[in-house]
């Protein structure tokens, strides 16, 4: 702790946010770099090349409806908006902070996705006969949810850090995610459909511990814009609800074909909508007057499908969804409520959007209900086959059990713990150095800093002429 | 009448629009009982079920593409938004009503899907072998339906009733809801794809029938706050948007598989676009100067959607679904100008988003036009097998012919009037106890009563540092 | 040169920005129109006729789901999203136009619709045994692509033309849409799926046509309104998002089933992420301080999807999407910072949402790339089916090879660009003549002229009660 506190010292310098040569630069190479890449490692799967067709005759499918394509890409569309207008609006609510928010996010998400269909790929989709990764439908839902760990994190240093930082926090995220991901999955074999312990347990963290490590105890000084006005609460009321509304196809959308997809989407629905009953009774109980709070609306009511993440493939009951909503609901909105205070004035993390209500609480509980109901599971409920699809019991674990999946799905969790927090710090030390443009304290949650904003002359006279910053004129 | 009014006399005393006790209740204990609901009745189907794979052999279902999942998921996504952004944001017009139209809505749609999983459960996907409700993708469409209903009659009381009064309000409309749509589709056996009787109708007469019961002589007092402003304006157009270009989905959500989905996606996209021109037309005639008005064009062109949802999925050929558009667009424009407030000031009627106009006359409008198309029905333009399809002319109803049909529709009509109507009289006369928090006169449409709003200080001086209401910090 | 500047001279009179006789007329008679001609000529396919179930064992097909409902819908309701939420939320960035915006968009979207259904139908629907348009899913999505390139000219025209004007310039265009549309696809026989040429470079030029044919030297008496404001800002950036995300299933629409599809999706995918990246790259670089400009985001990083819209089907290689996306970001957002005001200055285009900069140019980009990806499309990569396929050489093409499909390609662009421009200058003309109902010069960009706007009092007094425009009562 004490050299910790010395490195940030020397850290902390005249701040300079001016990313002029920075960013452009960090921007063209790493996308040249990434062209480069692709050029050399990614090619289409047999589904996507050309030679579909003739890959149908030998494989005997007997229509195009086949092709993965139709199962999968309905939900890739709803998972791609969650991604950009559901995390990017979700960010918003901050009364100038509305351009990094939105526009920010786009940029990380769109280096990230690029980078995760890389580094997945070496992992997952590695063609040994030619040493080429070979993508499709299923790649790109899974670079979009690496890609989700990223924007979780951001939302812990949202308004606090320049894009600079993002960029470089998004390659070691994506980096880190796609080693995590292989470990949990492929080595220990856990199942993880919706990410309770991938995506959002390791993103939340990962976020967090960088926010630790980039403490700013004069934060105070942003105070003034470290709040929301009428509209910009709307604006975050979209993010939240395109999240709430496609979540049961980011919980569904690379399980199993057929039932598994379906009980997905059902777990899902149902654990969502408990949440928000809870989450209004707790916002409404601990405000003077019950009146409710914006911030619990929109975040607290989507715990419910980070939790169920883990186990929305499970035969995990309508009834068992529905619980699972109902404690995450009261869970996250408490946390809103003393946690984040606390954690602010006694741990030392500033956490902007409160991803640890959001992501962290419920991606935990989500881990632990996973492991629960997969240890539970019986072939009374599941049926022979259905057990063995459902946990894939085949070739090298085959002779695994329901319980000690259920140990190997608590294994999981504690790697994806361990990874989030061990990379988020030294993720964080690297971006403590004094070269990244970040803001000052003072020059907090301010879109000025990074952004030409328009002068604000909202109520126009209308006769009036006078000049005024023109649109493709003056640029 | 007499009564009526000695009763809302005794009703009306000092406003409390403290919920801070009974909005946690009812949502903790409303929700609690659905838990223990859906653990007693409620099951995955044999689609969502891990026996899947063993049901698909036994019934000789080739691939797993066939499962009612892929055919039908698209469509309920997109329902799922009209439910939650569509009425949410269309509702957001008001200038200090926002946090209540969309979070509201939210809050009842939540509640109201899983008690209308478990009401049109009991009706309809009932497995009498061993008593419990089989749930698949269909139940979760027919569940955001039957909120539908509960939202529209939302948008006649919206800024004027408390939470917990619309939960109430949908607790009783779900309820009534499922009866009235059993006996409408069952018993009498009208076809009523999308729900011009079932939803619209219904809905929009429940929800005006408890507005005259809860008629506020003094709502002028908050004449101030009954308008828009120029941006919330923008923010309902998201609703209209999302609602307009997904109706198409809505209307074919639950249709027949193959053409009964095609063609009523077909019937609801012309119906629609002809709404567009003939509101713009009317708008700009009615106004001076020719000038349009931003609640015509937010409301009246869906009008089409909601009157062509009977009759949809039968053969009403293209012009016919222009026709009805075209009607629509006219009949809705003309009862925002003349109609809206003719009921406010002789029928007592305060509608504060015009469901009237949007929803109640299309919606009739709907059942008329669906009882005609069917009564015209002839094998020659559906073929023998596409009459029975199409009209579901089978066990029971196997001797029935189209012109019957088109009585049945009719007899279908009065029926969703009646429940309407009647429900709404009985369930708004448990609103107008003085128990449930709703606001004074003089406080309607003001987000203030049941939130915490942001202070508003858009244009922050930007290095003054003065102290703010803070996120996360003071709660 | 000097006899259009006399003609421009001649149609320059007192403006009268009253349209309330002449919109309501050409909405009620086109409307007419449609229906009658919908009457006389439009039918639904096999698909969507309840014959279906014949058609089907006629042609042996096993299963519903092989409609092509199932193959297109939700790539349709994508694209559907994209013409109404991404266009018309992309041009509300002006502070005072954004009803305009949204709601002449949707206006003009919903009659050219129709119209293109009708146009195109005469082209490639017509069966003529009964003489008959005969429609279904894939129409459906024909008529959005084909409003597609009028909403583009709109972006040039945006703020300056009446609601009449649009109509007008929406009838012509879809005309001149289908007609393009068919030599270029059926007599040249050039692929187009995501239409770079016939869509893009199209509509951008025609709107530039039309933009130089209004050109309006008095155009900074409007400057006051001619910028955004924060919240418009965010506001564009909803339709920026949507229009990024659904890209994919635009450019996928109704390519192949199978592998063309998949494939689609995946170059667009890819193209538009790299394209982010450029932009913010240029962005930063060109701007003092290195500050962002909203104007870029939104516009910019869209150009990627619009340039590997022809290629989108071949087998372009993910590194190949992502060149043509790296290249597209830099020379779009270099057009708004260079191109755009050199063009209103010496060539008089006044280019209100810069589409030569988002449609234009990458428009014609993507018309070379696919010429050259054609050209040098070979056996051993796409096979000998595959070929076949993806170029369509069957029947009167089966002699086809590929270095003349090339030629063809660039063919195509020559004719897209003729018609343009050919095309726009002679609506431009009829649009100059007086009678239109146009603003003056100093009411450009100003949704006072032509809507009904709320007075703006955002900080309300809670307690005072004062009147105000009222919703539904003094209409």
């Amino acid at each position: 702790m004490g050299c910790v506190q010395s490195f940030r010292e020397l850290c902390d310098r005249q701040k300079n946010t001016n990313v002029r040569k920075s960013l452009p630069a960090v921007c063209i190479v790493w996308q040249t770099a990434m062209i480069i890449l692709f050029g050399v490692f990614i090619r289409y799967n047999e589904e996507a090349d050309t030679h579909w067709v003739e890959h149908r005759h030998t494989k005997n499918i007997s229509s195009d409806i086949e092709n993965d394509f139709y199962y999968r890409y309905p939900s890739f569309q709803d998972v791609h908006v969650m991604i950009f207008v559901g995390f990017g609006f979700l960010m918003t609510f901050l009364k100038r902070y509305s351009f990094g928010a939105v526009g920010f996010n786009f940029l990380i998400a769109a280096f990230g996705l690029q980078w995760a269909l890389l580094m997945q790929g070496w992992f997952h989709s590695l063609d040994y006969t030619d040493g080429k990764i070979k993508i499709g439908v299923e790649n790109m839902i899974n670079a979009d949810f690496c890609v989700a760990g990223c924007l979780i994190a951001y939302g812990a240093v949202l308004g606090k850090v320049s894009a600079v930082q993002l960029l470089v926090m998004t390659l070691f995220g994506v980096t880190l995610f796609a080693v995590e991901e292989y470990i949990i999955l492929n080595v220990i074999h856990a199942r993880d459909a919706g990410g309770s312990m991938v995506i959002h347990t390791f993103g939340a963290y990962y976020g967090l511990s960088i926010s630790w490590m980039l403490y700013r105890p004069n934060l105070d000084q942003s105070d003034r814009l470290h709040g929301s006005v009428y509209h910009s609460d709307v604006f975050a009321m979209i993010g939240t609800l395109f999240l709430w509304m496609f979540w049961p196809s980011f919980n569904s959308a690379i399980t199993d074909h057929g039932d598994g997809q379906h009980r997905a989407a059902i777990n899902t629905y149902l654990a969502l909508a408990a949440t928000v009953l809870t989450t209004v009774a707790i916002s409404s109980l601990f405000q003077k007057h019950g009146k409710l709070d914006m911030v619990h609306i929109q975040n607290a009511t989507l715990a419910g499908g980070v939790a169920v993440g883990t186990a929305a493939e499970f035969m995990l009951m309508p009834y068992g969804a529905l619980i699972v909503g109902f404690c995450c609901g009261i869970i996250s909105t408490l946390g809103y409520v003393y946690l984040s205070p606390f954690m602010e004035k006694y741990l030392k993390i500033q956490d902007t959007c409160g991803i640890h209500n959001l992501h962290a609480m419920p991606g935990v509980i989500g881990g632990i209900v996973g492991a629960i109901t997969a240890a539970s599971a019986t072939e009374s409920v599941y049926g022979v086959e259905g057990l063995i699809n459902t946990f894939d019991f085949k070739e090298d674990f085959k002779d695994m059990v329901p319980s000690r999946q259920g140990g190997h799905q608590a294994a999981g969790l504690c790697v994806a713990l361990c990874f989030a927090v061990g990379g988020g710090i030294a993720v964080g030390c690297i971006l403590r150095l004094p070269i990244w443009g970040d803001p000052a304290d003072d020059n907090c949650f301010d879109d000025e800093t990074y952004w030409e904003v328009p002068d604000e002359e909202e109520d126009v006279p209308p006769i009036l002429h006078y000049n005024n910053h023109m649109r493709n004129k003056d640029v």
